[in-house]
C-alpha cells in the first residue's frame, strides 16, 4: 500500500482542505492518506477551535485514512521545529511522499530554495543572527538574508510557502526517504479575512465569521457538510468554540502570580519580555488588547501567542531543548484502509504506534500534551472540564468504516 | 493615647466581634483600638468572603480606630506563625495591650500554659516531632504532648484557645512590651454551624447560611447593620461573595499544569502530598470533593486549604523561610482618633507606616500580597478583574470621620 502524508491543523476543516486531499490522492495514487495534525494548540500559538477528536473526525469524513497527533513540543513552534517534528512522524509511519499546498504548486522553487539555503547555511545563519541582533523579527531577518543572494526562488512572505520550504529542508536535513510534492492552493490567501470565492475561504476568515455571527450557516458554503456537523455537535456538547479570549483569565492569573524568574524558565521568554508581560497584564481586559500592548517589532503577534501558550501550559526552555525528536506515533483516528495500512506497518514503523494514551504516561512529550489538554479543557465549567480531560486520557482512536464514511 | 490591639479576620464581621470590641475598649480604657487583619486569604486557608477594604470598613464602623494588614506570609499559616506576625505588628505600632477572645476569659490559664510550654520547649518539640513522624496532625501531636504533663491548663481543642495560647507565647518569645488580656466569648462555638443564640452566631455559620440562602436578611439578626450594608454593597458592585469553589477552576488548572517538581517548591507541600494532589485533581468537580479525596489523618482539611492557597498564590518554601518578621505596617483604614494616634506614633513606630501600597513595590512580603490580590480578583469577569486589582494597588486607607461613624 502506498502511503502519502499531509501536515494539517484543520482549524476548522474547509473546502480548500478537501480540495487538497482529493488532489493529493489523485496525483499521488495513494492507497492511504496520512495526516499529522496539531493537537489542542496550533502552530501560531492559538487554541484549536474544537478538540483534536472533532477535527480528526472531520479529516476522516473527508477521506483521510490515518490521523496522528503532532506533539505540543513541535506543534506550537516556528516553522522549522514544526516541520522537523511533522516530517519525521510521517516518515516514521512509512509515508513515501509528503504533499503540501502552496501558492504556485511548483516543487522546483522549493527544492531550489532549500538547496541554496542548505549550501549557504552558515552565511544565512550569520545574516539572520545579525538581523535579530538589530531587533528584527525572524521572518524579516530571513527575508533580508535572502536579498543577499538575489531574490528567494519563492515568495517567503506567504505563510504556506514558509512552511513548504521548511518541510523540504527538514526532509533533507533528516535524510528522510520521503519525496516532497506540492499542489496549488485554491484562491483565498491564508490571512484573508474577507470572502472572495463562492466556496473557498481561509480557516482564519471562517473563524472570524463564526465569532462575529455565532451562526454555523454563515460558513456553510465554505465547509463540507460533515465538518459543519462536527462543529454543530461540538458546540451542542460543550456549549462553545475555543479562542484565546476564553483563556485570557487563566493567562492573566498565571502572569500575575508567576515571578519574573518563573517566567524566564518558560520557552520563548527571552530578552526581558517578561517585564513587558508583567507591566501590561494587570490593566489588560482582553487578550487582544494585551498582545497589542506588549507587541514590538521583534515580538510579533504570532511569537507572543506561542509564548502565551507556553506560559499557560508551563512549557519550559528545558523541555523545549530536550524535545529533539518525536518519540511515539499517537493515533487519533483511522478509516478501514487506514487500519489495513497500520496492521501492515505496525512492526516496521520507526517509532512505536500508540492507540491508548495511557501507555504514554511518563513520556515527556506526552506529559506536555496532557498539560496542553488540561489548559484546553479549562474553557469549560464542570462537569464538562472533567469530561474533556477524560476524553484526552481515555479516548480510543476514532474508527470510521467505509459505510459510515459514505 | 493608650492603644490596644486586637487580631481579627472579620469573615464577616458579626455581633460577637462587636461585643469583643466594646468589652475591649471598656475593660482596657483604650483611646485607640487597633486591629491587625488578614487580607485576601485567611488563617484557615480560605479566601475572605469580601475584600479587605469592605472588611476594614466594617471594622471602622464598629469602633476600630486603626486597621492594619497582616501580610499573606503570616496570615495564611498555622497558629504559631500567624501569632508571630500579628503580635509583632501590634507591638510595632505601639499597642500596650493585646485583647483576645477565649472560652473562659481567664488569662491565667493562658499564662500558665505558655509558661509550661516555654520551660519545657525541648520536650514538647521532641514529643511533637515523634507524633508527626507517627503520622499525626499537629493539633493531635500537641494534644498528646500535653498529656505527658498532666492535662493542659486550658482546652486546646478550641481554635480560639489555640490562637490565644499562640499569642501569649509569641509575645514572650519576641520579648514584646505588650500585655495579653482575654475576654470571654459570647455563646456559639467557633465551628458551630447552627444558630442557638438570638443575636450571636459564628462567622462560619453566617457564611454557610449566606451560601445556602443567598439572602442577606437570613443573617441580619447576627450582624450589625453597617456590616450588613457593606456586604450588600459588595455584592452589588462585584456580583458575588468569595469562597473556595470560585477558585477551584484556577486551582485545577494550576495543579494540572504544574509539574511535581514545581509543586514541591510550594510552601506546605511535604511528604509526597504532591502525588495525591495530582492523582485526585483530574476527576474532582468541586473543591470540597477534591479536599475530601486528598485528606488524610496528617493532612487535615485546614492544612490542605492553606496548601491550596499557596499553590494558587505561588507562595514558595523559600519565601516562607525568608518571611521571618513583618517589614512594614500597612494601613487599611482609620478613624479620627486613629489618625491622631498615627500622627503621634509615626516617628516612633518600630516599622515604617505605609499608606500607599505603591511604596511597597519590591518588598517581598508585599509582592506576595499582590499575588494573593491577583488570585482574589480572578473571581470576577472583566472589567471587574482589572478594577479589583487596581483597588489593591491604588486604594488609599479608608478614613471614617466621627460623624460618619455616628
Amino acid at each position: 500500500m502506498k502511503a502519502v502524508g499531509v501536515i494539517v491543523e484543520y482549524n476548522p476543516f474547509h473546502n480548500g482542505h478537501f480540495h487538497h486531499l482529493n488532489e493529493t490522492r489523485q496525483k499521488t495514487d495513494a492507497d492511504c492518506l496520512i495526516a499529522v495534525m496539531s493537537g489542542n494548540f496550533l502552530q501560531r500559538g492559538e487554541p484549536a477551535i474544537v478538540s483534536k477528536w472533532a477535527r480528526a473526525k472531520m479529516a476522516l469524513a473527508a477521506g483521510v485514512d490515518v490521523v496522528i497527533e503532532l506533539p505540543y513540543a513541535f506543534a506550537v513552534q516556528a516553522a522549522e521545529q514544526f516541520a522537523h517534528g511533522a516530517v519525521q512522524l510521517l516518515a516514521a509511519i512509512g509515508c513515501q511522499e509528503l504533499c503540501f499546498g502552496s501558492e504556485s504548486g511548483e516543487i522546483s522553487a522549493f527544492l531550489s530554495a532549500a538547496k541554496t539555503w542548505l549550501e549557504q547555511k552558515e552565511t544565512f545563519d550569520s545574516l539572520i543572527r545579525t538581523g535579530l541582533a538589530r531587533g528584527q523579527s525572524f521572518p524579516k531577518a530571513a527575508a533580508e538574508a535572502w536579498q543577499k543572494f538575489g531574490a528567494a526562488p519563492l515568495d517567503l512572505s506567504k505563510p504556506n510557502n514558509v512552511l513548504g520550504f521548511a518541510y523540504v529542508k527538514a526532509i533533507w536535513q533528516n535524510k528522510l526517504a520521503m519525496m516532497p510534492r506540492t499542489i496549488p492552493r485554491l484562491a483565498a490567501g491564508y490571512h484573508d479575512e474577507s470572502f472572495s470565492h463562492p466556496s473557498i475561504a481561509s480557516a482564519t476568515s471562517l473563524r472570524k465569521t463564526l465569532r462575529q455571527t455565532g451562526r454555523l450557516e454563515s460558513i456553510a458554503a465554505y465547509v463540507p457538510p460533515a465538518a459543519l456537523e462536527q462543529l454543530r455537535q461540538y458546540r451542542e456538547t460543550y456549549g462553545r468554540f475555543h479562542d484565546w479570549e476564553v483563556y485570557f483569565p487563566l493567562l492573566k492569573y498565571r502572569l500575575l502570580t508567576a515571578t519574573e524568574a518563573d517566567l524566564r524558565r518558560i520557552a520563548g521568554v527571552e530578552e526581558g519580555i517578561e517585564h513587558r508581560l508583567k507591566q501590561h497584564i494587570a490593566h489588560a481586559e482582553t487578550f487582544a488588547a494585551f498582545i497589542a500592548a506588549v507587541k514590538t517589532k521583534r515580538y510579533t503577534w504570532t511569537r507572543l501567542q506561542r509564548l502565551c501558550a507556553h506560559v499557560l501550559t508551563n512549557f519550559t526552555k528545558e523541555e523545549q531543548a530536550k524535545a529533539a525528536n518525536p518519540t511515539y506515533i499517537r493515533l487519533l483516528g483511522m478509516s478501514e484502509a487506514g487500519r489495513r495500512y497500520l496492521k501492515q506497518v505496525k512492526k516496521s514503523a520507526a517509532l512505536p504506534l500508540v492507540a491508548r494514551a495511557s501507555k504514554l504516561n511518563g513520556d515527556s512529550l506526552y506529559e506536555q500534551e496532557k498539560r496542553a489538554a488540561a489548559v484546553y479543557a479549562a474553557a469549560f465549567p464542570e462537569p464538562l472540564y472533567s469530561a474533556a480531560l477524560k476524553e484526552e486520557y481515555a479516548t480510543a482512536p476514532i474508527y470510521v468504516s467505509g459505510i459510515e464514511r459514505k
